[in-house]
């Protein structure tokens, strides 16, 4: 089973780059092929219908590729005015002209971290839409990581996975049926 | 009563830009000073809190500055996979990065275009909560124009503008209380 | 494959129901045992902890064994004020409160009908997020059936099912993986 | 200022009903008229169309009534399961049926207690689309009393009544307006 792993950020030190790169370790100690990738290096503008019209960008048609050869997907999104991120919404809209949208009928896990008490609880729950409408299947249960300012070790490791494992190890078991 | 307005989207022939230009001579024929602005004017990278680092860009203050000096604004929104389009939720979360954050406590009217038969119904409702976080107040009723590529006549007029005009009548009256 | 379908209303000649029935008769065709209950055979009253107290109610206990029994639900659901229907929101609630949740991890796909354009749309995203938060693999697409008075024949059946068959179809081979 | 306050639970020791208690003080003290009333005062079966074309049941309009005569509401709702409950929700079924609606054009702030750390987080951001879809002026800001079980001393007083004191101040001075 092979799964790519993402931040909906682009900050070098984001908190969720962070958490994307556990659920990497977590997931790869629990049995399934894990890759990580840094949207940094998917670099899109925002969408606009005359620069699609001149083609659909090659760094979108890389990552739907990349998408296209893995079973799931696992995303840590921070949450930006009780929503999902601009950025992150601006992949997915850019994924979606690019067809036949390889992401449809992927599983996916959907993560938050946030330096905040709610955990990108509201992120959480309004990403799930457009994923849903592009038919992927995201996995019921979510974790938000609060105050994730604070929960990572100097080596960047979290200082308690119990969590996140059991999760992940709940998703792959899931995805693997 | 100053509103300023404006699209959701990009794109030069986008029909929310021909909805925003008729809810700009509405508004003015209504009574209210109607400024019409193109986010293609406001070019904003995808939001990046190391850009953000090096202070907020220029563009984002211009246009923070613009919604300050005015009472109200209207937005005609696409729909991008069952949400608000990424471009948007992008300028949104530029604009709560600069302090003090000056859509806070106007009023907003949202409308919508599409293609489809929904008339943008999924994006009108998940685009409220980004801004209702930032403390705007967004009018209850809202109005998508379907089958959008056929609603305009040839000089940009709607062909039916009974339902808009109507609606804003009402947002203004709010407004002016 | 045990499929257990009902409707979100309680009116004897509700739409949801026809739609519901017809649910049923599709998922017979394409080899599932479906089984339709009414939720009018399903009284509950309004939750109330104080109710709750003096022990769960039978005729709670006996929907949650039977939804403990079959493999996936198929819910179609009115739209009452651009969400879900109190009615069927009460009965998730009271479901919820028997512990184990017996629709922990069991598969739903959800439709809805409706007299107007819009076929419900609203009702149906917003119906997914207590689905979700019990753990329910909502499957991601769904069907609105909109102009639903005019939908059914004399004998109750969809004047047009083939949308609806594909979709069943789908969620069938999505449930026996 | 008449400003009619009430919990979205039926249970006789709510949290949400001590803070909807103490909504009521708080608006007196700001010198807004306040009614508190106990949704146990108006019991409503579950929504049935079979019910209602016997006609709209006494009680629905008395509540009805009584919300005509005001300038503004505060609710208070419990969260049940990521969601509005359904005996909230079904009150609003209800209302939206008494032509016309008398919650129209009327101002709504949201408060939520729980016992949980998301303080109804999830809850509020839900319950604000039926309202919006009948024409509610919802406040954008919202206030989630976390930890609900411990914020309320003997005398049923908030340990802590700051944030609401300073909201249901702003919210007072902008239905004023």
């Amino acid at each position: 089973m092979k799964i790519l792993i993402f931040a909906g950020s682009l900050r070098v030190d984001s908190v969720n780059k962070k958490n994307a790169r556990e659920a990497v370790r977590l997931t790869s100690e629990l049995g399934a092929e894990a890759e990580f990738i840094d949207l940094r290096d998917y670099p899109m503008p925002p969408y606009d219908g005359d620069i699609e019209a001149q083609g659909i960008p090659e760094i979108v048609k890389k990552l739907s590729a990349k998408i296209a050869a893995v079973d799931a997907l696992i995303i840590s999104t921070p949450e930006y005015n009780a929503s999902i991120p601009g950025t992150l919404k601006n992949v997915i809209d850019w994924l979606s002209r690019d067809k036949p949208v390889t992401m449809n009928d992927k599983h996916l896990l959907l993560l938050a971290a946030s330096p905040g008490m709610f955990g990108g609880m509201r992120a959480l729950w309004h990403s799930r839409q457009p994923f849903e409408q592009l038919g992927v299947h995201v996995y019921p249960e979510m974790l938000g990581l609060k105050d994730a300012y604070n929960a990572f070790d100097a080596s960047g490791k979290l200082k308690d996975d119990k969590g996140l494992k059991t999760l992940i190890e709940k998703f792959i078991k899931h995805v693997g049926k």
